[in-house]
Formats: C-alpha cells, structure tokens, sequence
C-alpha cells in the first residue's frame, strides 16, 4: 500500500481539515491579560467539554469530573489563595528576574468569566484498572489529555485559556469542597479575548525562548543524535508551524 | 461585543477549520490492532512532532525530549518488557474479566513502524520555574499535553497511535539508556492503520461503555448539581461529537 493509496483511503481526513486542525493548534495560547467580560453561551461551553471528555483514558476509565465555576465569590476565593501563593513564588527568584516576575500578569481569575477545575477521581473504576497496574499515574495523565483537549476546542471556539498552578492544592481544595480520593489537575480561566498573541507571552516578555526542535529530538536511545534521514525531514518542516499562525 | 463581533474577529477561526478541529479529536482512537507495516515518511513524523513541541509548558520550560524508534532490535527489548507486565497484569483480574483481559490484543509495539518514547527532564530549567513551586508535577503534566498534541496531529495526518502504559518503568529506562532525573511519560506506538475504530476499542468490545457527560458537570463546587442553562446547553449539543464521526 503506497502512499496514494492511503491519501485516498477514507480514514484520512481531508488536507483541508488537516489545515484546520493545525491552525487551531498553532495558535492556541495560555492567556493572562487578554479576557473580555463577553458571556460565554452555556452550548459553546458545552462543546468544549464534550471534547474534553472525548480525551483518551487509560482502561477507558473516564476519570475526570468538571466543576464549571461563574459565581464571583468562589472566584474571589481561588484568587485569594493565587495571590498568596504567587507572593511565596516570587520570593523563589532573585534581583531582576524577581523584578520581571513581579511584572508578569499570571493569572486571570476574576477577569474570565468561566473558571474551570479539572479533576480526577483516581477510584472512577474501582482499585483494579487495565493499564495502570504498572503505571499507576496514567489516570493523573489521562485526564491531562482531556485538559488539552478542551484547550484546544477553546482555542477552536475563538475562547482563550489560561491555566493556573500557582495556588496551593489544599487551598483550592477546600474553596471548591473538593475532598478524599479527588485530586485537582487543572484550574482554568476561560473566556473570549481582545486578542490572541502570535507568539507565547513567556517568550514575548524575554523570560524564556523556544528551544530549536533539532536539540530535543533523539535516535534509538535517549539522548543519543537522530538519524540523518529525520533530522533531513526536521529541517525541511521547519517553517511548517509558523506557516499556520496568523 | 455581542456573538456577532467576536464571529467576526480576525482570532476567530473559521468555521472550516473548527470542522477540521473537531473532525480529528472525534476521530482520534487509541489503536492496538490495525497498525500496516507502510513506512511513515520523515517529513511527516517532523510535523507531529513540531505540534507536539507546540504544547503547552509550565513556564514554557518545554521538559520534554522525543525519542524515536525505527530498530526492531530496541522495539523486541520493549516488546519483551511488555509481556511480562502483561502477564502480571492479567493476573489482577478473575474469572470472565480475566479471560476478556487475555483476548484483547494490548499493545502494537512491534507492528508499528514507528515506536516514540516521551520522556519529561525535570530540571530542563533550572531547579526554580514559574509556576511549579506549588504544584512540582506540572513539568510532567506540561509533556502529557504534548503527548496529547502528537496524537491529535498524527490523527490529522492519518497516522494511528497506542500509548502502552503496561509496562515497568525501570525495563523502559533499560531499553532506551534512560537515566537520572529523566521521566518516561508515554511510549507510544506510531504508524498507518488498516481502519480506526468507529468507537473506543475497549467500548466495542464490551470492557467499559462512555459515561453520559451529565454526570461528570458540576456548577460552582465539586459534586454539586449543574445550573439549569449548562445543562440545557449539555442537552441541546449532545448529538455533537457523533456528527463529525466518519
């Protein structure tokens, strides 16, 4: 079966639904600064959890639950916790990049009118799940999958996202009445923007730039240099991303 | 702004391209069986993995490095590692789940061209990032977004993935010269399929069925029952996902 073959085959999509798909891809960002107060309709919401749950999970366990906050007073909670957790954090760095730090805008809590928490409930399908025996964090991962899928739909959606870690677990715990065996992945803000940035904001702001794929990128073994014939393909597709960002 | 502005805004993507979005992640399967022995040209396993580097990165720290397999050699060792995982795991079952566990066929390893191990580096930058000083897992979090990435990308270019979870972390370090601070997330098996699945595999052969996403939305706090207008919008979109399946 050569490639003709397959380009034909009715399991591969379209070059115009490829293009679609990678556009989506390359432009998505993790917003900060950029939500509008508009409403998000409940049905545009709903189809970006529908892609969130349509995410891959080990033994098809599902584990994820979706706590979709739009009142402000819990929001106010979760933004007190990211305020004292983000003064502890940038007390981490030191001279100018404590300085730049304290600059960054890094979470838009209050701003977005949808907060999102993701979360996973590791007993979803009882003690035993097929293939997480050995890899007992795969239900962690699965419901990661889903946390980029919905990023990804937001994005398809015209909806920014912005994910949150800098809060202290037990704090957004108990500010969402979450408890036991429930573990919170990701605490989202999600809403429509002014603008979505050509270029991730961490990298715009000098804090940190994108590492050349050729560096990552390895050969039989870890760390070991990739074959010629890749590396030939890595650098013929360099322009690919950047082809599909607006 | 009303619905009509933001439609109109150049950072809303076509209605085309959000059709080619969701097209893929619907489409999206995890595939075990239906891997062709069809070479994967170099240039388009370049492109999944550029959409897999255009994840999502705590910090954009971009922990991750990609390792690719082509030698059956290194394939046998993982394949190996994989039956003695398998056997042991097949043991955790009894009875009808345990002869159902035996008849699924779990892994492609050595029928897929390509294998590709993700590993997350979790000192990639330094040992102080933004925004994992309360959360430290967002690292490996951050690699399984761009697992999820490669595994919508390859579905776009008609490529099949398996993620094989049923294995020893220590005997994939073994087979692939891992060492030290580095983290295998996933290995993945890469290549052309016969077909994908119209439904999740273990969901048509009668492992575990979808949950219905009513039971996993939540209004304000974990658990609590959905606000009326989510779960209208749930109810009035609920033929959504199905009308982009093949």
């Amino acid at each position: 079966m050569g490639q003709d073959d397959i380009a034909q085959s009715q399991h591969y999509l379209s070059s115009d639904d490829r293009d679609g798909f990678y556009r989506t891809l390359f432009n998505r960002r993790d917003v900060r600064s950029e939500f509008l107060s508009t409403p998000v309709p409940d049905e545009v919401l709903a189809r970006v959890l529908y892609a969130a749950h349509h995410a891959p999970s080990v033994g098809f366990m599902q584990p994820w639950d979706f706590t979709v906050i739009k009142s402000h007073a819990v929001k106010q909670k979760v933004h007190v916790a990211f305020q004292k957790a983000n003064a502890e954090a940038a007390e981490q760095f030191v001279d100018e990049r404590q300085a730049k730090y304290k600059q960054l805008k890094l979470a838009g809590i209050v701003d977005a009118p949808i907060n999102l928490c993701i979360t996973c409930d590791r007993e979803r399908s009882g003690k035993v799940v097929l293939g997480r025996t050995h890899m007992p964090e795969m239900d962690l991962y699965s419901t990661v999958c889903a946390v980029q899928n919905l990023w990804l739909a937001a994005r398809a959606e015209g909806l920014g996202v912005g994910w949150v870690s800098i809060i202290e677990t037990d704090d957004l715990k108990q500010a969402l009445g979450i408890s036991g065996q429930i573990v919170p992945i990701a605490y989202l803000c999600i809403g429509y923007v002014d603008h979505f940035r050509a270029q991730p904001e961490l990298a715009s702001k000098g804090w940190r730039q994108r590492m050349s794929l050729h560096e990552l990128v390895h050969s039989e073994q870890w760390g070991q240099e990739m074959d010629a014939e890749l590396a030939a393909g890595i650098a013929q597709q360099a322009d690919f991303p950047d082809a599909y960002k607006e």
